[in-house]
């Protein structure tokens, strides 16, 4: 989107919109119509930051751009979180653009100009425990925008896979599953990681497999030894064996979640792992429709338009 | 039983009986009615024998019995896997007592006296994969001659749980699961790490709870994240996280297996372990029977017997 803008437009910043998450701080600068202008990245994480140097990596960051373009900026993400820059509480259930506005939680709304704010993450509540997201949500709302949807099921797959039903604009529930962490437990500390190949070329037929199997609903604490007794009796190689066992996993989680065919089902995440989910949702008959990166800054910017209604 | 051998009986030593697994060496010497007479155990696991090393190291441990007493020796466990002593084919389902007397592995048959044999595993066929053990039949053999049961449901609780189904004394399938080897990658290596507290005291409530939400059926990959969201909402302390987590992945094994309340069933293990089982079992309505590390020397005991016959 930002590469349509017209250099010679010399449009004005009216937003700088962050993602401040584990392992990596992303800032955008965004125009008054939500297209980006200029894009910065780091792996300054908040696990690399000390408590009390989050303004200082902030200021390091995007010093200039508050400097040069003086407004305001938002933060989404773990920023927010115990371990982040200032505890943000969860927004609950059900939350749309309204609620998340009422709750940002402004640094030093009296001195600092101009002004800087952290997002909220999201809670819900399921029978047996409460559930949380951070960052997600702005993803969330920013692909409503992006495809103009206000109902349906938004999932973004990852280490902590999010599935999120929206209804009328507001996220009402939203379920995590640990996919993408059993994944790397299993394939890097468990008993399979002696037989399994270095993170190779995707091999769509044994992914198909694995989704299959787990589909067929034995368990994945039963289906992940398939991993390795296939392995001991020669039927999977080393490099398929990996694609496999991510179609395990993934496979796992659709049958947890029985998504319906029809449901309106859309992914937000990176090209590789939605297109995997893609994939593995067509087994179940379920279509789907693929959203990336993109979704942070246009939740973001939408999130900015609240505040100046 | 073995203490109920008075010494003045000077019993003849009939068998020399070996569990060799991964990571311990455990022997014992049996007289002919299957008393255990002596144990020796080391921690000389497979893993730590280099593969030249074998006789040497078995030597050296029950050489001196060897010597004396003249019985042939039975070796299970993961003596005869590609990094044990001697590879030693799975043996196929239906498997009975007749099947694997069958294909024992001797070493070294022609020249050494007396006798050494490795017990084979077993292997079923699922639909999508194959299945294996070793060791574990061993131990539900000698279960069988301990109960008197020749039909039932054994299980076998572990780092690779074995659900093995008996109709007519022979093993007719089974099933592995990768509970404890989950609860460990979860415990240790996962996010939750940080939150759980170091392995203390049981706490029964928060096992049950976990027992219970995971018979709920939402699924692993999700239940697991409440071990999380619990604990960020301090609903539940680090301590009974453990058990709560443990109850999690206990239950998701009795998720997927669904026993019957109608089924026989006989847990054999460690007591910490089958006495979770148990509980959780109990759950479910299903009522179960529990046995030790006696049904190893009584299953060698009876595979022996079989020999002579």
């Amino acid at each position: 989107m930002a590469s349509n803008t017209p250099p010679s437009a010399h449009p004005r910043t009216a937003l700088i919109a962050v993602d401040w998450g584990t392992s990596a701080l992303r800032g955008a600068r965004l125009d008054a119509d939500g297209r980006v202008l200029e894009e910065r990245a780091s792996a300054q994480g908040i696990l690399t930051v000390p408590p009390d140097q989050f303004a200082t990596v902030f200021e390091a960051n995007y010093g200039d751009w508050i400097g040069t373009y003086g407004t305001i900026s938002l933060i989404s993400g773990m920023a927010g979180s115990q371990q982040g820059w200032v505890q943000t509480p969860y927004c609950p259930c059900p939350a749309g653009f309204d609620e998340v506005a009422a709750q940002l939680r402004w640094i030093d709304a009296k001195t600092q100009r101009p002004r800087i704010a952290i997002v909220p993450g999201l809670s819900c509540e399921h029978p047996h425990a409460p559930d949380v997201m951070r960052g997600e949500e702005v993803q969330i709302f920013g692909a409503m925008q992006l495809t103009g949807l206000r109902d349906g099921l938004f999932v973004l797959p990852g280490t902590h896979s999010k599935w999120a039903q929206v209804q009328g604009g507001r996220v009402t529930g939203f379920k995590t599953y640990m996919t993408g962490e059993f994944y790397a437990l299993l394939s890097q500390h468990s008993i399979l990681a002696k037989t399994l190949g270095a993170d190779g070329a995707f091999d769509a037929a044994a992914f198909c497999q694995g989704v299959d199997v787990a589909l067929q609903g034995a368990g994945l604490l039963h289906t992940a030894f398939s991993a390795r007794s296939l392995a001991l009796f020669s039927r999977l190689g080393a490099t398929p064996l990996a694609s496999y066992l991510s179609g395990l996993v993934i496979g796992e989680e659709l049958r947890s979640q029985q998504p319906q065919a029809s449901q309106t089902l859309i992914l937000i995440g990176s090209d590789a792992l939605t297109s995997r989910y893609a994939m593995a949702l067509a087994r179940r008959g379920v279509a789907s429709q693929r959203l990336g990166s993109e979704s942070t800054w246009a939740g973001l910017h939408a999130l900015a338009q609240t505040l100046q209604r």
